[in-house]
């Protein structure tokens, strides 16, 4: 069996057979997704993610197709004209290219890969509506400090502000009080199977969404933020969802809370730690982000002196799969996802196979 | 355990559970889906789907997250002003919802519920550049003979037709070649669990889409037609798809090749008909579609002399769940799905249940 260190699905916690096992003897994939069944899978799930998180009791939590799917729904429903984009990489870019496909003025502001953002020296302009920051840049491996991510929304207290927290969460400790939407996918940090996204919304943010609404400005159909509220409500969701998908992030969430978030945190932080020291001494690989306080805990990305086949090939050999670089980096970077579904005996055995290259 | 004659998601093939098993033991959940593997995964479901169903090889088929998510691509990247919709039930109406809620004109023709239409004498007026039926409506039972819908496309060549085969596909016997777009879900007669919707464009519709992004039309980000086929060309698609399903798609469409299309639709076809008969002779039960050439061989709707939640209670009893009325009818019909998955010993039990209720 191989180990999953891949920052796209990865590994999934060991624990995920026996839950699928579960829903099958229950036949949780065929009940009504109408039933009081579903209602309580549904409100199980959505508890899980609130609690974890730590999201208000005022945000919504609404079940999507992927994170990719809540950046278009962000978009539709938050921007009548102009948003905007802080872009560091493929997934920033991605949302700057969505707000762009839906004819929105998308205006970005650029750093180069393996950077952050002077937050405090950037103006954001007037008219823009709503501001996209990307807390784990999944591309790159940068994560823009919590901080600053509080500063930048207390600094425009008129503007929206949306965090793409997929490959993070629930890693940061975000001040969700202060986001008024994020969205993460449960094939990364909640080792599961792809097909869920997770989207958080805030009062006012619903509360803009219909007014653009009213103002005859479209805001999709049956994903638009009222939909999804009207079947939230009665914790439904207006189509058919994946309802095993969603079982199964009600059953890790509880798994996750029972280790406790602290706990998940420290260990993140703490294996993280141990990986980018290992990069450090290693004379095959080093950090490619080199200000320490923006790598990101979760994706952990190293520049390979002698390109990324050798070292991809020796971990393979080892049992192990990580993320090829992204885009133009493919051939000279790898990126090890950090996520907590992996053992500790098996974190431990890659530590030393990327100690012996 | 249960036997789901559920027409929302229903009863799972028996091999799914085996199907899973497989799927975790070789980690496809784990996968990237920028890998040769996945691409094998698409390959395989997308071809079983063209082979099932006889879409043409000119035809793309795109996986979606839903039926639902098909009708909103579907309008989004086909129509600049105006659709038409042919609507006798729920999810016709959704349909036409949809479009108006995208901001489109959507013009209906609408039947009472239960009711077919009188395709030759209704005239779709020229402003329409999409017709939109529904070959089976789930609400209601009501089926759209395959002949009309293929006359209705003949009739309009210069306009698009969009077939919902949402709760009927593989049953129909459709001519794709006339049908610019089809769209089914998982969940009902490919006895799978829930969260995958697959879509099949023609090339004229492709070229529609191109024509409206081209002149300035935002056709949808990431689910455009063109994103969606740019990704199909190399088996890929543009955001993290549910893996596991499109694999699990893959394996049924595999086991019900095996049995063969002709003798699926024969075994759904025998099988309806033998429900009907029941329900006519049934002093307890009538059929809800009173018009034969009209009767769904996939949902059997039945009207309940004495209340629905009677029929209920003794089915329920004796380990069947069947779907409940949809709207008006909750307390007066029951809805009894007739999807492939279902044993044929199961089968002969509901029968033998329902004639002596």
């Amino acid at each position: 069996m191989t180990v999953f260190f891949s920052p796209g699905p990865g590994q999934l916690f060991n624990e995920v057979r026996k839950f699928i096992t579960a829903a099958l003897d229950q036949q949780i994939p065929s009940i009504s997704h109408r039933s009081k069944l579903f209602e309580q899978i549904f409100a199980k799930a959505a508890s899980g993610v609130r609690a974890l998180l730590g999201v208000p009791a005022t945000h919504q939590i609404f079940f999507l197709g992927s994170g990719t799917e809540a950046m278009e729904r962000i978009v539709q429903n938050l921007v009548r004209e102009h948003s905007f984009h802080f872009v560091n990489g493929a997934f920033s870019a991605r949302f700057h290219e969505i707000a762009e496909d839906l004819g929105k003025k998308a205006i970005t502001h650029n750093s180069k890969l393996g950077c952050g953002f002077d937050f405090e020296n950037i103006t954001v302009p007037n008219q823009a509506e709503l501001i996209c920051v990307t807390h784990n840049e999944t591309s790159t491996g940068v994560a823009t400090p919590e901080a600053q991510i509080h500063a930048l929304a207390r600094k425009y207290p008129e503007k929206l502000i949306a965090v793409d927290i997929v490959s993070s969460a629930p890693y940061p400790e975000l001040d969700y009080s202060l986001i008024d939407c994020s969205f993460f996918s449960v094939q990364k940090c909640f080792g599961l199977p792809a097909g869920l996204g997770v989207l958080t919304v805030s009062p006012r943010a619903m509360a803009r969404s219909k007014e653009l609404q009213s103002s005859g400005v479209s805001i999709g159909s049956y994903h638009s933020f009222s939909s999804l509220e009207q079947y939230a409500k009665s914790n439904q969701t207006p189509e058919t969802p994946p309802v095993l998908e969603i079982y199964l992030l009600g059953e890790v969430t509880e798994l996750m809370q029972k280790s406790g978030i602290a706990k998940i945190r420290t260990m993140i932080r703490e294996r993280a730690a141990t990986l980018y020291q290992v990069l450090s001494q290693s004379k095959k690989l080093s950090p490619f982000i080199t200000d320490t306080a923006l790598r990101s805990a979760t994706v952990i990305t190293a520049h390979c002196a002698e390109g990324a086949a050798s070292v991809k090939k020796a971990l393979t050999k080892a049992g192990f799969e990580v993320g090829s670089g992204y885009g133009e980096f493919k051939d000279s970077q790898i990126r090890i996802a950090n996520f907590p579904a992996v053992e500790q005996v098996e974190f431990e055995r890659l530590v030393t196979v990327l100690t012996a290259l």
